[in-house]
Formats: C-alpha cells, sequence, structure tokens
C-alpha cells in the first residue's frame, strides 16, 4: 500500500462503492412472533392456498349465482334454506339448484355454491323458503381458495424487510419461523486518554465516553446488535490487542473517538498490524467527518472497520452518510424501502458549502402554513446540542458553492424525527 | 347507555377525540445503553455542564489570543513553548504574556490562554520558539465550559422520544439511567370458532390466527409491548373470563377477529359484562374499518379495549388509522414527530370514495423519472396481500366523491416501507 500521505480525500461515492465486497452477515432461523423489522435471508414460498376454501365475506346465505339471476325488490326469487353453516366446520350438505344454506362472515361456502346473498337483501319466511331481492354474479362476496396467495407463489424475496404485514401473511401460512439475516455484531471501541466512562465525574481535562453510546444506539436503531468494548489507552499494544478481539467477535468493528492527529495515527498503525488489514480510505470528502478511516481486515470475507472522527456531529454525520449504508449491506437487505427517509422543505436562510467536500447541515424542520422550513443549526462540530435540536441533514454537493434561502433542499430525515 | 342500535358510526376525529380520558401508562428507571426509541417520563436537567473545561477542538497551540493579533505569513509574531498538555489530564501550568503550550485536539486549555492555533499555522524552532503566522479571535478553536449545555438547563421535555444523538447528550453528561414511560402491555386476544392456531394444518372451514400476529407486530413497531393472549370460543363465559384476565394484566385490550356480527354481539355483551364497561364507540366511519368497538374499562383510570373487525385488511387499516395513534396516547408521546410519514404522491388512476366514510385505499409508491406515482392495490379487505404489495395508505375525506388521476395525494405510510 501507498505511505498513508499519499491518500487523497475520497467522495461518498468511492467509499459506498467499496461496501460490495463485504457480504451480508450469515441467516439463522427464528419465531415468526419475532421477526418483525428482520430481513429474510431467503426467498419465501407459500407451502399452500390461502384461503384454503371458498370463504364467504359477508353474512348472508350461500347460493349459486345462477339461481338468483333477474332477482329484485319486486320480482323477488325464492330459494330453499337447508340448514347453517356452522362456523370452523366444513359444511353438512351440499346445495343443490334452488337451495341455500345460512353462512356467517369467514364460513365455507357448501358444495354447488359459488356467491353469497348479503344478509339486508333477503327475508327469511317461517316456513324455509328464503326471498331473495337482489342478484348476485358467481363469485361475489366470497374468497376463492388461492385468491390470496397461490400455493407454490413466491410471497416475499430474500433481502426484504418484515413489516407487519408481512408477518400476518406468514402467519396466515402457518409459517411458525423464518430465517432472517442475524443482526450484524458491531463492536464499538473508544480510544483516547481523555475518555472515561460514564460513571463519576471526570477530572479536569476528562471526557465521558458519549461518542460511543451514540454510535451503539445508531447501530441498534438500524438494525445491528451493538457490543461496547469499552475503552482502550492510546497505546500501541493495548490498540492492537483490542482491535484484534474485536474482529474476531464482531461484524463490523466502529473506533470511536481518538481526535487528534497523534492518536488517529496511532489508530492506523494498529490497524495496518492487524492479520489481511487493508486500509481502504484514510480521510472522506465530507463536512463534518474529514478523518473518517475504512479498513478491510481479516482474511476471507473480509471484515470491515471504520475509524469515526472525535467530534460528535462529526461521528454522527459519518454514521448517518457512511455507517448506515455498510450496516444495511451486511443486514442483507437488498432493497432498503426509502420511502419517507427524506422530506422536502424550503431553506430558511443562505448555506455557503465547504470547497472540495460533500458538505452536511444539520436543520430542524417546521410548517408554517403550508410550506416546510428548514432551519440550519449551525454550531462547532464538538457540540452535541445541535444534533438534539435537528431533525435531520442537508447537503451541499461537491462544487456547489451553496444553498440559497428559499431553495427546496432534500432533508434526509434521523430516525424518529 | 343507549341501545346498541341507536348508535350510529362516529368519525375517525371523534373517536380520537375519546383518547385523552386515557392516561399514560406509569414510568419506569432503564439503563441508557436500553434507552434509545423509549420516551422520557419527566423533563430531564442537565447536572453539569459540557463541556466540563476550555476545550481544544484542533491540533496546535494554547495562546492568549491578543498575543497573536496582527499575525501573518509575512510578519509572524514569536510566543516561548513552555511544554504540552497532556491529554485526559489538568495542564500542569498556565501561560503568562508570551507563553504557549502545545495542545491536541479535545485538551484542556492552560490558565491564561483563550484560543488555539492551528498547527499548520505555526512552526516551531528548535529553541522553542513559536512562530505564529496568523492571528486568532479569542474563543477561535475551543469550546468554552458550558457551551454545548450549562448546568441547570431542561435538556429534554417530558414526553419526548430518545434518539441516537439524546443518547449522547445524556452520556455526556453522565446519565446513566434514565426515567422512561414504561411500554404500554397490549393483550391480543382472537375470538371465532373458526380460528386456530397457526401450527398444523386447518380443517376446511377453519383459518388461522393471522391477524392476532399481524396487530401484535404493529404494537411492538409502535412501541408497545405485545402479549399474545391465544383464541377464544365464540362463548360468552370464556370471553368474559377472557376479557377480564386481559383487564388486569394490560394497558390496553385488542380483540381479533369474530366477523360475523353474532360473534360480535357476542363481543359486545361480554365487554359490558366487565367492571365499569362503557362501550364509546359501536362502528367507525371507515372504509375499511366499520365494525370497529371502542370501549372503556374500569375503574379509575380507565383501561381501553378495542375490537378490530375481522377482515384482515379492515383490521390493519384500523390499527394503522385508530390503534396508533391510541398506543401513542399511552406511550406518553406528547410530541409525535412525524416527519417522513406521509410521502406526496401523484394517484395513477382515479378513485371513487365510500359514501359516508372515510375512505382508505392502499398504495403502492413508484418513482418515474422526478415523479413518485401512488398505484392503487385493490381487492376484497379479506385479503393479505394486496397490504404486503403495499407501501402505504391513501385517504379519500368524508365527502369527497373521489380523488382523480394526477391528483396530488399524501400517503400514510407503513413502517418501514
Amino acid at each position: 500500500m501507498p505511505p498513508l500521505e499519499f491518500f487523497r480525500l475520497q467522495t461518498r461515492q468511492e467509499v459506498l462503492a467499496l461496501y460490495e465486497r463485504f457480504p451480508a452477515v450469515g441467516a439463522e432461523q427464528i419465531e415468526l412472533a419475532a421477526a418483525c423489522g428482520r430481513i429474510t435471508a431467503a426467498a419465501i414460498t407459500a407451502p399452500e392456498a390461502v384461503p384454503g376454501f371458498l370463504r364467504a365475506t359477508m353474512d348472508g346465505y350461500a347460493v349459486r349465482a345462477q339461481d338468483t339471476f333477474g332477482a329484485s325488490v319486486g320480482a323477488p326469487q325464492y330459494l330453499e334454506v337447508k340448514g347453517e353453516v356452522p362456523m370452523g366446520a366444513a359444511p353438512e350438505r351440499g346445495a343443490g339448484p334452488g337451495e341455500t344454506l345460512r353462512v356467517a362472515t369467514g364460513a365455507m361456502l357448501p358444495d354447488g355454491t359459488d356467491a353469497v346473498v348479503m344478509l339486508e337483501y333477503t327475508a327469511e319466511h317461517p316456513d324455509g323458503t328464503l326471498e331473495v331481492r337482489r342478484a348476485v354474479a358467481p363469485g361475489e362476496n366470497v374468497l376463492a381458495p388461492g385468491e390470496d396467495v397461490a400455493p407454490g407463489e413466491v410471497i416475499l424475496p430474500a433481502g426484504r424487510r418484515l413489516r407487519p404485514q408481512e408477518i400476518g401473511l406468514l402467519a396466515a401460512l402457518g409459517l411458525t419461523a423464518v430465517m432472517v439475516y442475524r443482526k450484524p455484531r458491531v463492536a464499538v471501541l473508544s480510544s483516547g486518554d481523555e475518555i472515561v466512562p460514564l460513571e463519576g465525574r471526570p477530572r479536569p481535562g476528562q471526557v465521558r465516553d458519549s461518542n460511543a453510546y451514540l454510535a451503539a444506539a445508531q447501530v441498534a436503531e438500524w438494525g445491528g446488535l451493538p457490543r461496547m468494548d469499552g475503552i482502550v489507552p492510546d497505546d500501541f499494544a493495548a490498540l492492537r490487542a483490542a482491535l484484534a478481539a474485536a474482529m474476531d467477535a464482531a461484524d463490523l468493528i466502529l473506533v470511536s473517538g481518538g481526535s487528534s492527529v497523534g492518536v488517529r495515527d496511532l489508530t492506523l498503525t494498529a490497524i495496518q498490524d492487524l492479520p489481511g488489514a487493508e486500509i481502504l480510505v484514510h480521510g472522506v470528502a465530507l463536512r463534518p467527518g474529514k478523518p473518517t478511516i475504512m479498513a478491510s481486515l481479516g482474511p476471507t470475507p473480509p471484515k470491515p472497520l471504520m475509524g469515526l472522527p472525535g467530534h460528535p456531529a462529526s461521528a454522527a454525520v459519518v454514521m448517518e452518510v457512511l455507517g448506515r449504508p455498510l450496516l444495511t449491506q451486511l443486514c442483507g437487505l437488498t432493497d432498503p424501502a426509502s420511502w419517507g427517509r427524506t422530506v422536502t422543505a424550503r431553506l430558511s436562510r443562505n448555506l455557503a458549502g465547504a470547497t472540495g467536500r460533500e458538505d452536511y447541515v444539520r436543520v430542524r424542520l417546521r410548517r408554517e402554513d403550508e410550506v416546510i422550513w428548514a432551519d440550519p443549526v449551525l454550531g462547532p462540530s464538538g457540540l452535541l446540542s445541535p444534533l438534539v435540536k435537528s431533525d435531520g441533514l442537508v447537503m451541499i454537493p461537491l462544487g456547489v458553492e451553496g444553498l440559497f434561502r428559499g431553495e427546496e433542499v432534500a432533508v434526509q430525515l434521523f430516525q424518529w424525527s
């Protein structure tokens, strides 16, 4: 590899293009009741038909549609009621021409019938005669076997996130367990002699390990399984040992903190000393987020490592812009639904871009009359509170000098905003 | 209460207005690492300042800004380097006029200094003289104590959902535990003699308990704790006993299935027999979803019960439109962020509305060039697969005859779509 000084800043697109070398994690079988939000690891085929039988969708009378043809209030047709279909069981008999049986919504239709006349268009006389005041077409007010799902039909492809309705469909098919990708295990390490645990009061010069908590929460929200590996001192041997342990135990390693040039260099040296290590990225053309590191570790398949900038807002933005797509890749999600991930808004003030870098500005959204405004929330990237006040990010593209007040922008929303 | 026949269909707004009688569930203290996505049960005040000390945001030299005034490449200022501030510790000494100390990003500034000159605008000579080639203003490249958060500042109100950045800020403040509303316990009961468990193959006339799985998954996605109470036979005593047990154990009771008029009447009778029961809603002006029941149970505080329609699409829509806001209320979320919950799209075909009812049409979203199209996914509400093919719902308001092809509509997105 070239000496590190020769690395140039890489663009977002260049970094994202590197991700295809990292395969999705393995699969596991889980219970259906716990599967919502998880990603299918294989296509799912319907083992049987839904519904499994001709089913009434209304309360009324099961009929041969042709027996009702021409029926109206003025000229009703008359049928003979031959009993009732019990719920949850097969009808005890079929219906011949001119015959009918009472059915409730969800009941199975008797042999010989093909439609249901709704209760309100009938009158049952004491002698067992049914007056039908409206004609029905074959198939009216019923569901045919396999109308929802036919046996053998591929109902879901691999790589799809299961939503509540998918869970419902799998339940209807009796699939009590489902193969999904396991959640990627993500090790979160903090480096930096100034970083201390949350407990107790930091001494002067010390700060709490907040970036690790922020990154771990992002990982969990985006479908990963964070693993807090704690704080590693600024020492080559300690850092190398911690990274090696994380590499064995996790699918993705995030190194948080270490904001000074010295610590970043130490981290880089420790990474390069790991088996199969390849530094892929050393600096990205993002603002904030420039001092980001990406590496590939170990033998086949390679595992990704991401070194996050030390400033909290920089780390959070790099996680949104580069970390989230990486996690999506590891999760096996092939077609990430993106509806609702951005909101179109009007910028409430001019914004200057960053020369040579894609610029991410935190914004708060505000609805005024019919217009959604994006108010930039400014502040150094060392602060957390502007992130707390923001709903998402506006990106000023590379090579664009700035955005103007009143311009329409796409706001990339933070989760739960 | 009036005889049930006198109940008229209630509008969505009328139903939503009933929810304020149901208070949020109680609070619990949980560990910060598990708190993302949860709702604050009390306002949170900063116990200390962040940062806790004057902190460098760049690698360079801590200076008194006034010592650098007028410095430029052509006319540098010269300072005396008095050592280096170690990371994670207080500086061993202060700096007098004309003095400076080396600092890394994140280090504490020595007494007497108020800014940092970035490394690249300096040259340190072997004799310990620092050449400063650019002036800095007081406060430049530093964070002041309390600049992120001042002690005593209210950083979060009650009723706010914690996102990753909130977790980061609470971590920076050393708040290792946080008071949140507990997740509402939601009992999901199924009624109907035709409903059978998922396991095994249903006999003719039987269907699996899929609606309960769909509703439970929605509850979990929206922040509740579903509790599958199983299938209750169509029998007054059994249904009453199951409802009474659910009422004791849960904060919200969902009764799923029971699609026929007879079963609905039985459910209603069993509900009315419960202590403190009051039927609030018996039929809503929604399509699908008309046969929805809402009741208030028990003494103070009352607990809500919702009887869902039997058709899967009807139940899913009622859960989206009426169930989700009820759960939000019980969760204690006072200001539910709604950015990204809807997408503006163009309707790809004409849609006729339902007379006297608010009509919810399932749609699939499709991007074509720069336009987002909403394609209606039609099909009887007895089917699950149209829900699986859809990304959200388009609502045709009460009193509107229909929507036209090409019209802009707000699509209410399903979770994860």
